[in-house]
């Protein structure tokens, strides 16, 4: 650690400005064979030694304050910003730098739990990684059949909602009506970034089960009316919060539509991952004065049914639930709490992410689809319930701002459920 | 301006998140179509409006003075930083984004000089640029005579020290014999930001004639001892002041170094812009305690010469001086000024361009050439001197700091003349 | 000689099979450094010790006329074929045979008017290099401002019809307006085989001034309607007589027809090389019994004509002739003349080889253009007249067939002329 | 038939010139289509209206027996080469040319066993497609893990040595110790016609089974010393007889020199897959009057004892057997019929394709490899015997010269076993 202090030192003085890619390339090669209680020292180094200078920021701060100029705005801007910055800057000009600093923020992300002072040292990757993964610096590439098996081994392994079960499974999903595009960055090549898949069909899609059926026929394009994302998955930990999907989805759309003329529509078709969590957690209906009393006690009624069927606790909502077999008026109660769940709690209790997620890109809540996923995993999360989100490519702008506003937009066909 | 305020405002606003693509494309377009008034009103608009708030910055800098915990430095940076950066930041989101605040800069640093005034939102432009600009994003290419002409066309027309007339002269300078290679970087398709001209030779050169010669014959690789920088020259205005030319010439001559195991020497072969307006300029030696008493003797005698020469005040060197028939005194009192020039008042009065710019990089002053450059403007620049300033990649960072610190490396054939 | 001979034999033999790529690329290395009257010898060589045994051939020969089955077939093929062929397969195994392989061609050629008993050799390599520049191997590309700079250099040199003076005059022909296409061949990376430049226009143009002039500005891609091949040249002498041309027309018809679907005409611009000789050497009208007395009689006068105006033998038709000046006469005269000359003659003395060429193709002889081409050249060819062809890729086929059995498909506008 | 058969005509006739690449397209879409039995009455038309008219040919030969001058060679060459060439070649010209006609010679080639009066149809195919697939025209790349999905899966697919099971399995092929090149042509892009797979190691391998273990360890690059050559097979079942297989391996030899210099060796592990059938056929020892008296009664007791081992027919080599555990007098009766059928019945009874194939390139018979491939296959081709043959650039030509004599160059520790 001793080295690797000094290095950061000499890489980042007046001396080390004159060979700074070799310096850096050293310096990352250290790093990147750090364990991880050494990995965290170096954290700690730049914690407590690559921070501002609380005195000086405070000086240039009042001088500043007393005389609003470009000279004190310049040394303010320079005192303010955490030398650790220019750091990362400096040994991001080694090859392979901008791979080494986001597996590094990786390990960082993975430390920060247990170590929230480390949380301005965070603060600063992702700062700069959120300026280098720029939307203009991202190359959106399709996906297919011709793709390096080195790729598309990626797209298997990261495929995060709906598991990719080899090669021939992969490949349905490569057929024609299908789509898979992914971003790239210049400085990691071959890399995916974020990648998400595409069906193009007649209908918006009720189930998942036939989207990724390694059997089903491929469409002609002639009946390509819908274009359903069914999925999006990261590729890389370590750009986590670094945002990627919302630019993905709508370039894909714009692709798409230019492909072809013909779509009307863009949707998905999504997993309602917070779901049983919720219903597990949501408790005293009565106490809810924020809901209309008629809702406050349809939900409550809802709640009670569900309780009677899976037990008072809900402790284990169970995976062996079937569905297309259950009696109308559980599907009815579960469909009234899901509604209320991503049309309203989604905003303020922030429980969903993938809903909040499309809300928050300015999609629309469009259609709660009933024995839509019954994979174990989907009827553990929603009891088998999918949601589409819809994106009206003219709207997101406003949607997205009422969305932070507190409101969601939803279809009629489910606000007149509520 | 008042629509390109308002773009400005909603792109950088939360409502602008979800879309920002689609808004910073628009408000790209607005602001290239900007006549010069109107683009000084929205560098007026950035520094007025989009800078950080003094009472903000100054309450969190006293928090965090008090208090230099995590949370207090995150408020901290994130008040100091002047917004205009995400402003920046979020319009390199739209196609050619970057592109457009290259040629953005370029218009600042035209009006800087008027209104330094604008430093500050001068300064955030190089920051950010400096950034993205970053070497590890740069692609050194090679640039030959299978390049696309739309390239060639560039290489013609930047061409800053030594000009290329024509295709015929560029093609000479593409020969086996002789390389080109140009920074690239991933957003700026095909523009070359910077180039570097080299002569693969058996010995250092002397002058610079016969290695532009059109006409000259091109030597065999197994003759190639010496690699010589004879001309490097920026294409983008815009990235002023972003480091380029150091990291090219050190990745030119570990590439070269690769192809050619045989090559022993990496030197340039330079001019010397600031020669003669120095003489013209430096005055009184008697004056000079700085120097060694023999030292300021000599100079002013060889200062006295040159007058004698050329007319008291040197008010004009003239373009038509001879230097091949020049008497052997006049030569060595101009090769006496000329290497006390270089190897001092270059760190002191900061007057030769070129000369900081390699001695800076970590070369050593190496020989300086008589009768080198005897064209129109080599005579003026410098009576038709130039200088090999000598690259030794194992030493440049140690000569880098002993220049910083006020000191020249020469070599003992200049060292032993003064 | 004596070695060239051996390598041949081995190559050929059963034992160089088994390396015949390296035998090849000596015998290549051989063959490209023979001086001129070396590599006559080697082509005398293939004539006397390659060709088909005649006594063998001829028992082949009876042995299938007796009884024609595949075995008999088989070996009359393999005896008739002359065994240089299959020498020179075996060349083209080597690294740059293809290329070697054309380049001898292009000197055989240039010796086969004195040596007619080359004859045969010379339709070997005709056949194969016909073969192997199928047009189902060549590659079309579109030649532009991106292309590398020796292409471009290229298309400079070679361009036959309208010379290119200069990098200049090469940027308006590559304009948005313009374009130009060739031929590639995998084996030949780099080397166009043979390229057409196309204006896209409003109308059907009249003159080439206005076409090649470099200073014009460029047309926007809303009035193109009519796509005018007005330069078609080959770059490979070794190549002569393998159909190229033909091909290239049509594919890039094709190809622009796709990309402007609003293109209403695809026609030339061409020159009439022939017709200044063919006036000066067509002599006694009244002699001509093939011809409608009517006809005979009006071509008479209007010879007669041309002999008042530029003397009785024609023996120099001025250059310095000025069409726009000419007395309607004349000009009467002349369209005359060159419209019995294309529209008739043209298939039985096949003067014309442009004529000839697009005739050939399967297109109808549309217009004739008087002071179409007033430079030197054109002036000293045809007397300033250009004339336009039309492809109607529709009636290609039958218009070719009409013009095998001797008819050349003209506009009413010429028909009615004659 | 009847439309395909005037297709034909019209694409020979001088009118299809005018047009042939879009008649060539029409008839290659027919020809497409067709159904087997249809197919070949397109091959029986080819036959009998397609081929040389025996009494022209037989003038044309006699002409030029009598003066066998150019002019009459010109002729009978033209009379004696059957016309269908000349159609296939003008059938190349159609996008997709190449390959149709790949596709059609692979049906006739099904045909031919039950139809040999169409081998003259077949040679011409064989003839045209040679001239094609040239070595010359054929590029060789590298297969690896980068490469796309689409190319990997036809690897998979046509793997015909030692069958590649899944993904997993080619991936441990496609390590940085294994190699992978295949051949492709210009016209059929992304199509492998033949690859090979090459394993680099420390020695010459002795059995197959580490080599494909997809469980093994990667070597280093410096312990490569040897490259062997383990699996060799063609994709392209219309390219039969073509030769490809000896160019490839000669030319992956000098890719991997020039990438490796410290490499030794370049061998094949190969199996022996006639070896089982021909022990079974052989018969009469006593009879065999060609051997020496010696060599003929130890093979013939070797034959008895393993017919003592394996029952009296040998009529099902057991695949059971397990070579490990044989008794030391079975494996040397083995290795000395094995030593025989390799050195010496592979030149006169042509049993062994592989063993011609590699003696045929020139290569030596290095070594028998005892318990080499213990899989179900190799026991029953080969009771588990592989052979090694080692290629010696500096002397395939020579050896394929004695090979074609009659005479198999072998290693000395096998020859002195005989």
């Amino acid at each position: 650690m001793q080295r690797v202090a000094e290095t950061c030192r000499r890489l980042l003085s007046e001396r080390g400005e004159a060979n700074s890619v070799a310096i850096a390339a050293d310096l990352l090669d250290d790093l990147l064979e750090l364990q991880a209680d050494q990995r965290l020292a170096f954290f700690e180094l730049l914690e407590h030694q690559f921070g501002p200078d609380p005195g000086q920021v405070l000086q240039a701060a009042q001088r500043y304050a007393e005389s609003p100029n470009a000279e004190h705005l310049i040394q303010l801007t320079a005192a303010a910003e955490p030398p650790r910055q220019e750091l990362l800057r400096r040994l991001n000009r080694a090859p392979g730098g901008t791979a080494g600093i986001v597996s590094l923020r990786r390990a960082l992300l993975g430390v920060l739990k247990s170590r929230p002072d480390l949380a301005a040292v965070e603060a600063d990757f992702q700062h700069l990684l959120s300026s280098w993964f720029n939307a203009g610096f991202l190359q959106m590439e399709q996906v297919d059949w011709r793709s390096p098996a080195a790729l598309l081994e990626r797209i298997i392994e990261h495929e995060a909602v709906h598991a990719i079960d080899g090669w021939t499974d992969l490949r349905r999903r490569l057929q024609p009506d299908r789509r898979c595009f992914a971003f790239f960055h210049p400085q990691l090549p071959g890399e995916p970034l974020i990648f998400v898949e595409v069906a193009l069909l007649p209908h918006m899609p009720e189930a998942i089960g036939p989207l990724i059926d390694p059997a089903s026929a491929s469409l002609a394009p002639r009946s390509f009316k819908v274009a359903t994302f069914y999925s999006i998955s990261n590729c890389q930990p370590g750009l986590k919060g670094v945002s990627l999907g919302n630019f993905l989805i709508k370039q894909v759309a714009e692709h798409l539509q230019r492909e072809f003329p013909q779509l009307r529509t863009f949707c998905t078709l999504s997993p309602i991952p917070g779901l049983c969590t919720w219903l597990r957690g949501c408790g005293d209906w009565d106490a809810r004065d924020d809901l209309r009393p008629r809702l406050r006690e349809r939900l409550g009624r809802a709640h009670a049914l569900l309780r009677s069927h899976f037990g008072d606790t809900l402790a284990s909502l169970p995976g062996s639930f079937a569905p297309e077999a259950a009696p109308p008026e559980l599907r009815e109660a579960l469909e009234l709490l899901a509604a209320h769940y991503l049309g309203q709690e989604s905003v303020t209790v922030r429980a969903d992410p993938v809903a909040r997620f499309h809300l928050g890109n300015g999609a629309r809540l469009e259609r709660i689809n009933w024995a839509a996923d019954v994979s174990r995993k989907g009827l553990k999360q929603s009891l088998g319930l999918m949601v589409n989100y819809l994106y009206d490519l003219g709207e997101v702008e406003e949607r997205h701002e009422r969305f932070v506003r507190g409101e969601v937009v939803s279809a009629r066909r489910i606000t007149q459920k509520l």
